[in-house]
């Protein structure tokens, strides 16, 4: 038996397909008809499969967010746990960075991301984080990490401050210690010092807590 | 005398057309061909203002920076400067969120963007930190508040458990706590986070350097 000669239309496909728009044309470009398009059928076979393009974002999602690391949460404490969960956040969306703008505006409803803030919350809550401190300790650690995720596909010197060294003469002498790994430097740095910073916040609780008891 | 019915064609006016393109379609639309259109003018006629698209980006850059407060860092400890300006960065670019990519993934040329730098690590070294520290802590920064600037056009709910309330319940306590507020709270509870932190790292590097002496 041959391959069939007509593409069998499948939603593995279709979010397949999605993702290769976005990933080559960027998301401007990314709308129900290109995805037909590209799969050579018209727009309305593709209701057979999803309900709406944001059912397509949903899961566009859910492969882009696949290599994770959220099982972090389970065998380590939160602190630990959110490097880890960084890093691999960061990289999972550097494979995706026309995704970014898209993924971090519209509405998550993914069911598998959805039980990853799930276990986040419960490992911080369980660390002594109070509840409502959660979703906005995640949401400043996640624009940290998409910022960043977008300053991997930036140029190696991104300061360029070639035949001005006169004009910033500090600048210049900082720009030049640069090896090669700007942007996971930066990374590095920063994701550090905002973990610090919320150990502190956390341990500032703690203690205002004992205080009152 | 009546107005010209001709358009005059400016760097300045080439600039407005530019950044209105990129605002009002993104930036995968943002093409020299189309900024002369919108101006009605062929495209070669730009080249009598500008010299490149290279260049025209760094044009847009210097108007899209233009609100950000450098001067914090003359009159205020590097800390507290560094608020006052990651604030007034993050304002400027959200209102241009189409820019965000754009800018920060070209190297910066821009001399008004360079100085705003050799201020910023001018005042850094002068608060004891090491010159090669200074680059990738600004970096980092910049990183946070541009993801965080993406995070001001999201939506106000922007993890949504309607319906799964059962599967993620603390998620959805946490999540409820919003108060319309959630990017903004999030901005702040980092911004202070990341300053903390990095206030520790510099301690440390003045105590280890005060060990030494």
């Amino acid at each position: 038996m041959g391959r069939p000669k007509v593409a069998i239309l499948s939603t593995v496909g279709i979010v397949k397909a999605a993702i290769e728009i976005l990933d080559r044309e960027g998301e401007d470009e990314f709308t129900l008809s290109r995805v037909a398009d590209r799969l050579g059928v018209k727009t309305s076979s593709l209701y057979n499969h999803i309900r709406s393009k944001d059912e397509l974002v949903e899961l566009i999602r859910e492969v882009v967010v696949e290599p994770i690391d959220t099982e972090a949460f389970r065998r380590l404490p939160w602190d630990e746990a959110m490097l880890v969960w960084a890093r691999s956040y960061r990289s999972a969306f550097a494979a995706h960075p026309n995704s970014i703008k898209l993924l971090s505006t519209r509405a998550i409803r993914a069911p598998i991301v959805l039980q990853m803030y799930e276990q986040e919350v419960s490992s911080m809550v369980g660390a002594g984080w109070p509840v409502e401190d959660c979703v906005p300790v995640i949401n400043a650690i996640e624009n940290f990490i998409l910022g960043s995720a977008l300053d991997l596909v930036a140029p190696t010197v991104m300061i360029d401050t070639d035949g001005r060294s006169d004009e910033v003469p500090l600048l210049t002498k900082a720009v030049k210690r640069d090896d090669g790994k700007r942007a996971d430097g930066a990374f590095e740095i920063g994701l550090t010092a905002l973990i610090d910073g919320f150990r502190m916040r956390l341990r500032s609780f703690v203690d205002s807590f004992d205080d009152r008891s």
